[in-house]
């Protein structure tokens, strides 16, 4: 029976180099993360599986990678500037700071069995604290050189929506697909890579007729609901929640949260949304350009609606690892393992010789550099063959193969599968396509 | 004969979705681009490039991916706070504002057949700018909370080297490498995507004992000379450039520029640097935490000397669309195209059907299907077979495939070559192989 803790991952995300605290020599700094060697790969992989099929396999929809320093009206015409805030109060007491509307959700730093507000509290009245980062563009630091770092990489589609049209010659319905970087000044981070103050976005806006915009919205929905089963997720930890009238968004006409059961509860992965023609309007108002679409066939002229799919990178790579670890027994010993889809598993097949000695070692190598140009490959020949499994069960590398004698006299090797424990003998010149057939 | 000038560039890349001015319809923001579709595209070519070379192909360089915002301390230890800077002058007159250094490469604005200072000007005494972009984490905007948007990646790298020795099992000599976002509030950005004041950086540091660090930097010289090469650079259009002791910035031991002819000179596209202890010397005095490494073999303790190989994506990717450019004459007709690599070409190989008729859109749209899930390939049906391949030549397709009434008899189909114009048929169950074998 596994039970999966935040503390056990996060353990085994530092131990083996999937994620660490930012500038951890420094003592840290709150809500940053930096993804370590087999992190910076898992995510690589969760990345490139999104994109994939988001563009690659589609011809509707073009790929884009803006500024992340954008004009500062963008943020005016989005409502950020105006509307971007969390009410924000303090206690002057304890100085602690808190989000008005989740003191519920928080211990009171001096009292932590109470929540804020509960003690002997002094809350201060709520004020609206806006979350945009901003910095200054060029030497002088005055408002007029003011540039924000963007809170969402959505604006940076919408303003290249024209650019993007034209120069891909793309009609209604299309779409434009993104991943980047946003920072949210956020007043209580937490829960590991879940929210941060820096995180990556994986969006895509899609523009069509308003008359169409339901049929591309339920599109959307099927799309990316299915798309957790083509990286592993497991369905039973997945549900779908379309918000009713009175929980929309001002921008949104419609919209359906994707959600994973977290060790800390249900929480959103993803946002699908009808924004019908909110952002396009704005920007059109703000920057005084036409973003209205001419259909040659109808002769119609209008400002498009817009579906899109929100999901969060990090946050799929945190629900990758909850939802890959198991633990069970085997031969009477503990084991705990990363049950990664092979198209996220950071290092794809691990080579042992089985002894360092009788020549294994070198044919070893030799076929780690021969399957190194085609998948990510680890060469381990240091410890026990058990501890060897142990450690790329641990990491969540689907398949071992180890040299042993029986290569040395029919070129077989023996390859064993993670999650079954099984052990095929393979031949030396069938093993790539063995792996191909089952990577991918 | 081919005159590529930088108007060219800039404007192939706007009409063909490389590169937009960024937050155009805001009328832009200086020195920030966005990247389109096929720049996307051409941008993630270069980086899954340097990557496979750097980490997949090798078994000593480790991947890390860093936060962006650090501590602010880091930026003290390594030396930024103090002396990253450029000296700065305004005109009283003009109003313009300028690197003092940089007088005589500028022209005046109010008088341009001049350099600011030899007309009317009143120039300021420099004063230093420092060129981090700064910000505040947390809701008060007080010197403590101040944090800066980091203007390199390597620090990211240096702070994290216990973590990624412990977590990867390393020794010594070994490296990480790190592709992300840097901002430099420069104050004389230009050139295209050459200089702006957000970039992306594709670094490389390797950590070598002291006695080892020649044999080490004359390792990774010709490692990133030869890459150059393998993305199809050409070499008569790079040249190296050793640094004489004079040259040398404060932190080097060494330094080996590998410079491209731009339109607009010679500029440097990668630097290779023997940067002694210098950077886990002062993060260990900064941080308090040991950041020295233990022999296990020879009980030595030391800091280790660190081989940085540190490149530009966008400069890579400026230089292989500028390096990619080519005018020749077919047929009495004027036809630029870009003759990129195929492993960088945004679309690998076009499908056209000759005719819209007798059946041929589908088989060239299943064909287009089937290719898909190996390659990014594009489907074209519109105008004539001239005119659809005079668009592929123009972003650099390396292959394009028709077909034609053969094919209805015989299963075969026209490969067209870009750089040749040579028409080869292929059957198409033999398709995949074919451009398998010359993409890779």
């Amino acid at each position: 029976m596994t039970t999966v803790t935040m503390d056990k991952i996060v353990s085994l995300a530092k131990r083996r180099g999937f994620v660490y605290p930012s500038s951890e020599i420094y003592g840290g700094i709150n809500a940053c993360w930096d993804y370590g060697p087999l992190g910076v790969r898992l995510k690589n992989n969760v990345k490139r599986a999104w994109w994939r099929a988001m563009t690659q396999m589609r011809d509707d929809v073009e790929g884009l990678d803006a500024a992340i320093l954008m004009h500062p009206r963008v943020w005016e015409a989005s409502g950020h500037v105006e509307n971007f805030t969390d009410p924000l109060v303090d206690c002057k007491v304890c100085k602690g700071r808190f989000r008005a509307d989740q003191l519920d959700m928080v211990p009171c730093p001096d009292k932590p069995s109470k929540h804020p507000g509960e003690h002997h509290c002094e809350l201060t009245e709520p004020r609206q604290f806006n979350m945009m980062f901003k910095t200054f563009m060029g030497p002088v630091e005055e408002s007029a050189n003011v540039i924000y770092m963007r809170p969402e990489t959505a604006q940076g589609i919408y303003v290249n929506f024209h650019n993007v049209m034209t120069s891909s010659r793309q009609k209604v319905p299309f779409g434009i697909a993104q991943i980047g970087k946003a920072f949210r000044n956020e007043i209580t981070p937490g829960n590991f890579i879940f929210r941060t103050r820096e995180f990556e976005q994986m969006e895509m806006q899609f523009f069509v007729h308003p008359d169409e915009s339901e049929k591309w919205f339920e599109h959307w929905k099927e799309q990316r609901s299915a798309w957790y089963d083509t990286i592993g997720i497991r369905k039973e930890k997945l549900r779908f929640h379309q918000h009713a009238e009175g929980e929309l968004a001002h921008y949104a006409k419609a919209a359906f949260d994707i959600e994973y059961e977290f060790p800390f509860g249900w929480q959103e992965l993803e946002g699908i949304h009808n924004r019908g023609d909110f952002d396009l309007g704005r920007h059109q108002e703000y920057s005084k350009k036409k973003l209205e679409y001419f259909d040659e066939v109808t002769r119609e002229r209008y400002i498009p609606y817009i579906i899109e799919t929100s999901a969060g990178c990090d946050r799929t790579l945190l629900t990758a690892l909850i939802d890959a670890y198991r633990e069970d027994v085997q031969a009477g010993e503990e084991r705990d393992y990363l049950a990664f889809h092979p198209s996220l598993a950071p290092i794809k097949a691990a080579i042992f010789p089985l002894v360092k000695k009788e020549g294994m070692p070198e044919i070893a190598q030799k076929l780690t550099a021969e399957l190194r140009s085609r998948f990510e490959v680890f060469y381990d020949e240091k410890g026990s063959i058990g501890k060897r499994y142990r450690r790329m069960d641990e990491v969540g590398t689907p398949f071992c193969v180890t040299i042993d004698t029986e290569t040395l006299s029919n070129d077989s090797v023996t390859v064993r599968v993670r999650d079954t424990l099984e052990q095929e003998r393979v031949n030396l010149s069938e093993l790539r396509g063995f792996l191909e057939a089952r990577i991918g």
